[in-house]
Parts: C-alpha cells; structure tokens; sequence
C-alpha cells in the first residue's frame, strides 16, 4: 500500500528570475535575501466539496493567505475533492508531490497507515485544546511526522471542528436496545464500536447523507456540529438530535506539504508556510464555535429541535466498547501502539488538570 | 489620561535600498514586489520578565517569527519590563511609536480605557475557546480596535493561560466568613469581587508575591496557574491550592501593533505580522494546557500539594457579586456597556452551546 520514491515533481512550476546581477547595488543582505526571486507554483487538493463551509473554506484560506503573506512567490491553486483528484487520493497527490499541499482529516488514511487515525478524533479521547496541547507541547507532532514519513508528507493540525454533536437519530434512544441493528452513518473507530454494540456502521460521503436519512436507507447519522448539519437540512430528515460526540470529541484537521517542496523553499519562505497553517488550525475552531453556537440556537427556536443526551447506560457501554477497539489496533500495529502510548499519558495528566481548570469552570460557571 | 498625536515616529529606522534601478532585469511581478527592499527595525516591549515562561517566551516568539518569515525585511528587538519602558508604560510605547509591538494584557490599560478589561478576563465569563470565537467571529476583535483607536494601537489576541487555578492560601476556605480580611493579591474586577464580599485585594507585581506570602505580609495570591505558580515556588509559601479561577477563565493577552507603522508596510508584511500573532496565540494556549498538566503532576507527587474546589457557596456569592461589579463598571462607561453587550449575548449562545459539547464531553470522558 505504501508509496515510496514517488515523488515525480517539487514546487510545481519554479521559476527562478536572474535577479542576482543586481546584489551587488544591493546594501542590505536582508533585503537581498527576500529579493530571491524564485515562484513556486503550488497545488492544494482537498478533501472537501467546493466551497464546503468550515472545513472546505479553511482550506481555501490557508492556500490565500500563503500567497498573501509571500508576496506571491507562493502561488496556490486549490481544487476541491473530484477536481483533480478524488478525495480519498489526496494524500497519494501530495505524497507523488503532483500537489504540494493536502487538506483532509487523517483518519482518511487508515489504510496507509493505521497509526494515522489517532492524530484526528479518538472516541473517549482529547478534546481540541487537548490535542493542540499534546500535537504542539507533547509529541503528538513528532509521532504524526513519524507515521506520514515513507510517504514523504509532513503532516500540520489543519484545523479543529471542537466536540461534535452525537448525531441525528430516526427514533429515540433510550437504551443499548436501540443500538440493536441500528443503520447509522458512522466512520472509523466509532463505526467499529457501533457495530460492537450491536449496530450496523454505514459509509457515505457527506453529500449523500440527507437523502439516505430522509428515505430511510439509514436510521441515523453522524456528521460534525450544529453549523454543518443545519446547512445540510439534516433537521428535515430526523428530528431526534443527541449529544455529546463521543466518538469525535475534537476532531483535528490536516493540512499535508509535500516533503520535498517544503524543503526547497527558503527558510522565509518556510516559516510563511508553517504559520499561515497553524493559524488557520486555531480560527477554523473559533469559527466553528461561534457558527455552531449560533446554528444551535436557530435549530432550538427556528426548527423546535430540542437536544437530547445519550443515557449514560449507553454512553458507559459505548466507552468500554472503546477499549477493546482500540487494543485491537494496536495490537494489530506497533507504530499505533508507540502513539497511543504518548496519546493516552498525555490523556491522563491533561484531564486531571482541566478537571480543576475548565471542567471546573463550566460547573461554575452555571452556580 | 489619554495620548492623541503622540505618533512620534513610525517603522522605527526605516531604510529604502535602491533596487528600483534593477527592476527593469525583473522579469516576474511577484518577485518584484518581494525584492522592495525596505527594512523595517522594530521594536517591542512587554510587560514581562526576560525569558519568563509561558507569556514573556511568547512574545519572544512573536519577535522572532516575525524577523525570520518577513526574511529580515522586519526586525523585532524585545525588551522586557523595566529594559526599556516600565511595564506599566507598554502600551503608551506603542502609542507613541516609541515602539512598534507590545505584549501584555488588556486590564492593565483600564486606567486609560475601562472597556479594555473586558478582552483579557471577565469574572464568571468565557474560557479561551470562547473567547478566540468571540474576538474573531463575533465581533470581538472589530470592538476592541474602537476602544484602541483613540491611542492609535491595533490590539490582537496574542497568547492565553486557558482556565487560571484559584490562587494559594494560607488558610483553608470553607465558608464566606473565611474571606472577611483576607489580605489577597488579585487584580482587576477579580479584586473588586473580592472586596465586596469583605476582603482586602492587594495589587503587587509577580517578583513580589512570593516574599509577600511567605512573610504574611498576604494571606492568599492568585497568579496563572500551575507551570508558572510551581515556577515560582509558591507551594513553598502557602499550602492550599484552590480551584477554579472564577475570576479568570480564559485570560487573553494581548499583542499591541503601531497603527501608522503597520499601515506603512507593504501588504505581504502585514499579513506575515497578523499570522504570526494569532499563530502564537493558538500555540500559547497549547503549552499552557501541556505544561500546567505536567506541573500540576509535579506539585502533587512531588509536593503532596491536593488541589481544593472553593466551596459552592463562595462561588455562588462571588458570581452575585460579580453581576454588581460588572454593572458599575458598564455604568460608568459607554463604550464599556457596548462591549459588554456583545461578549454578555455572545457568552449565553456560546455557553448553551458548550453545554452539550464540550462541557458534555467532559462528563462522558468521565463514566
């Protein structure tokens, strides 16, 4: 499955203008330094529909914002997923370097790499500020550079949706009875749990989901927050809306440069590059919690959707579920085994410090 | 109190190479417009200690990001408390264009502009996720440059502590008589709070504290949270250790800009400077959240330090004095109830929101 030595082009179209004749009229070595006149012409494919708003419009604003803040010497077309490539080959692009720049979800490339999964959403895991915490200050970075290296693609936090919704359901849920042959829309290790608690995981990509829904094909779906689903209409098609994500406590986008392109470019033109992604890793959370808080809101007052919680008897059962969905994958991948390992330490030293920190602060928030 | 026409100088030692005779052997408009060849010498100052962890290292950060992804076309000398300016003058510095960039935290300017604690820490308000979502997506931001336009200072959210610990006392606190003649060291509304509910807020800066509680000169500090309060050995001086920071849930600080030097500066320089802020910001909050997980593992097996949960019955009080205090404050002030008025409608969408996501979540973890 791997794809080693496929790196058929770097920095896409580069031109190197003769600028150098000039340095000698040049005084600063600073400002002969950025007169480097090198383009690089880049590509970013993507995971997402067109214009796909959070995720898909994040991605568009990293790739603006490089060309932005380099002057254009960064140039950087976006396509959306089907455009160029489908979206379960962007990372393959970007590893063959036919594009410098990917934006996904890692979990996508668990059959490449089963170890990537842990570096977007583990049920029962981290949250966002968790995550950036462990990926940024605890390793998770390194490991993630560990894991996407026989393919030549340096892995960034792209993005963070926050702690999604449980989903909407066809019919309540009042207890592990309901799970029983329940047709949901469901990837990866939730999906697996799903089906160990006696349901049955379905995959469908987002744009097929309301349709599927509302005629019945699947009896509930996942998807990502308030802010999506209400623009989906995912409301029409179910009116039972549970909470919390158990299985997507803060799901992490990646933005994904090709090694070799990241390497030619200068270090200006790098550190451009590393910022413009990070950035877009924070405010693509900060959007999503304003658009989600205030789609919410709509939801409740608009549409009369009142959330519910899952009964703790379910979520109790779908937790120790997890367990066992996760020995099994590591146990079946030692490269999985090493991250979850620094995963699950950071875990338990992190959530015993936002219990006094802010878990605490909600509760009291509401004294 | 306030500075108008004080911009004494903008862009610091700005040099314009001569490069323009060499544009006409340029053969590429983008490498043009990189090669200008201008160098901009910028200073900062702070309002922290020389390599203090946490905020000062960030500010730090900010500097030298900004030095390395502009390739030298901006250079950022820092300067710590005292250095240059005392920290209490940061912000006239900027305003005047005695330097360019200021790091801080908004309450310290209240003096100057009452509205601006309301962008760094409210008593009972929002955490840092909250927080990022109102500045950059709910109008935050937009109202927080108006009450800055009067100084000619453009403000960024630049770093956050996440959820502060409630502080170090030398008596445990079990009822709200324990707080009658407490001497504490609390600034800001936190202060006020703590005054009407009979105790005695001190204000004295961070090298003081220690000595200060030690001697009993105090009975109770709050500073940030666990990395910097076990940096600063106040485990040593007191031994109960409370939580929540009601009083502080999601400190911003802030990064100060010159107005007139930013508007100086070509396009890809002011880009490459707004980057990096909020890429600091994010990466901030994320080492705050790994190092106070660490550090607090530290304090309590190292130290044997048990953190406390203040009583709900303190909480509660503080949380009605609060309402009080916040109502002087917005009394006072226009341009304060303004402000107030958007965080206050914000905070009750982004908390219901909260309340069955993240918050929810927390309690899953937990089963």
């Amino acid at each position: 499955m791997k794809r080693r030595d496929l790196i058929k082009g770097i920095g896409g179209g580069l031109a190197v203008a003769g600028l150098s004749a000039c340095s000698g009229a040049d005084p600063s070595g600073a400002a002969k330094k950025s007169a480097e006149a090198e383009t690089h012409k880049w590509t970013m494919v993507t995971t997402w529909p067109k214009n796909f708003p959070g995720v898909g419009i994040g991605a568009e604003r990293i790739a603006r914002l490089i060309t932005q803040n380099s002057g254009g010497r960064i140039t950087v077309q976006v396509y959306a997923a089907g455009e160029l490539v489908p979206a379960m080959e962007v990372m393959t692009a970007v590893s063959e370097g036919s594009a410098q720049l990917g934006h996904g979800a890692s979990y996508y490339w668990k059959g490449k790499a089963p170890a990537a999964q842990f570096f977007a959403a583990v049920p029962f895991g981290m949250n966002a500020q968790e995550m950036n915490a462990w990926l940024y200050y605890g390793g998770g970075i390194e490991l993630w550079r560990e894991v996407y290296a026989p393919f030549g693609v340096l892995p960034h936090p792209g993005g963070n949706t926050g702690t999604q919704m449980g989903g909407w359901f066809n019919k309540e849920i009042n207890s592990l009875e309901d799970l029983k042959g329940l047709k949901m829309r469901i990837p990866g290790l939730g999906g697996e749990i799903l089906k160990r608690a006696g349901g049955i995981p379905v995959l469908l990509p987002g744009g097929e989901i309301f349709t599927a829904l509302q005629t019945g094909t699947i009896d509930a779906t996942e998807w990502i927050g308030p802010y999506n689903d209400l623009a989906f209409g995912l409301h029409q098609a179910a009116k039972f809306y549970y909470y919390p994500g158990w299985h997507e406590p803060g799901t992490v986008l990646e933005c994904m440069v090709n090694k070799a392109a990241f390497e030619a470019l200068p270090a200006d033109l790098q550190g451009i590059v590393d910022s413009v992604i990070s950035q877009v890793n924070s405010e693509m959370l900060a959007e999503y919690t304003a658009r989600n808080a205030e789609a919410l809101a709509t939801l409740e007052t608009e549409h009369g959707i009142v959330p519910r919680a899952f009964p703790n008897e379910v979520l109790k059962r779908l937790k120790e579920l997890s367990v066992g969905v996760i020995a099994d994958t590591i146990a079946a991948d030692p490269l999985s085994a090493k991250v979850y390992e620094s995963f699950s330490a950071f875990q338990k030293h992190v959530a015993a410090y936002h219990d006094v920190s802010e878990r605490a602060f909600y509760k009291t928030r509401d004294l």
